[in-house]
């Protein structure tokens, strides 16, 4: 699904799931793991490169929003919005890995305190969207992992149908 | 993890997983639906797109098994052979997608015949490397799905570590 450019600043990978299930603090001696839980809808995968920006938040939101990716009850593609389904957001920092011999370097990732900031600005824009889309009652919610953390996931899908995203 | 190339002719994306499990046949009047299954190692969504040829596949197969992705006991990155780890082939046509307005079209992806041949050379490769490697009794193997199927998958990480690899 890349869009052409020679050099993306944000890459995405999306799976659609029927439940997935993502560690945002890991145990310690005070308490046991704590997780996030969405049921049907989607992962977004997101990792910031270098040269990516606020301004360009919004438009991936809206992508990732409002492609037709997920399957509906009837078997037709909709949005997440239309579905309406949730959406789990996992901050991904290998997608920005280039292959050096047998190793991944990630000089291209982006500088990690900017990156905490598209990551929470992109956090907030789904969020803001799905609400104003699908209204409250409908269960359907916002959820995403730890910035920097290890990204501890369950999935469960009735097929991934793994999309590429690059910006 | 892209190689600088303008117009991939493979793309894949690695997960590494704890456990994964995929459906390659679904249920029917005679019988349940059959899985198959992996722990610790790797899964490989696979999409050729056109242009893709068999000369190509050693050089995936050795990329992908000798990257070193996977996390050891001790947290060192090895490969997947080093592990030894089992690999899940899964085969997702929709890593070709190019977005058109709020729909993904495939017209990049390989003509579907050509596909399976790729698809088959890929899977065999990997299990004669992964068995010449891992050797017998260690419990590690190759698994796949069934091309063109729906993939129905679940996946448990420590940490899925997603990677996008493109030839």
């Amino acid at each position: 699904m890349a869009q052409g450019s020679a050099a993306p600043v944000v890459r995405l990978v999306l799976q659609q799931c029927l439940r997935a299930k993502l560690q945002v603090k890991p145990a310690d001696e005070q308490q046991g793991a704590q997780w996030v839980q969405v049921e049907r809808g989607m992962v977004v995968y997101v990792c910031f490169l270098k040269g990516a920006s606020e301004e360009l938040v919004p438009k991936i939101v809206s992508s990732v929003l409002n492609l037709r990716l997920c399957e509906s009850d009837s078997g037709a593609l909709v949005s997440v919005l239309d579905l309406p389904g949730s959406v789990l957001v996992v901050p991904q920092a290998t997608l920005g890995g280039k292959v050096k011999g047998k190793s991944v370097q990630y000089h291209n990732n982006i500088q990690k305190e900017m990156g905490l900031r598209l990551y929470h600005a992109f956090v907030a824009q789904c969020e803001a969207e799905l609400s104003k889309a699908a209204g409250p009652g409908l269960g359907v919610l916002v959820q995403h992992g730890t910035y920097g953390n290890r990204q501890v996931l369950e999935l469960d899908t009735n097929g991934p149908f793994t999309h590429l995203l690059e910006f």
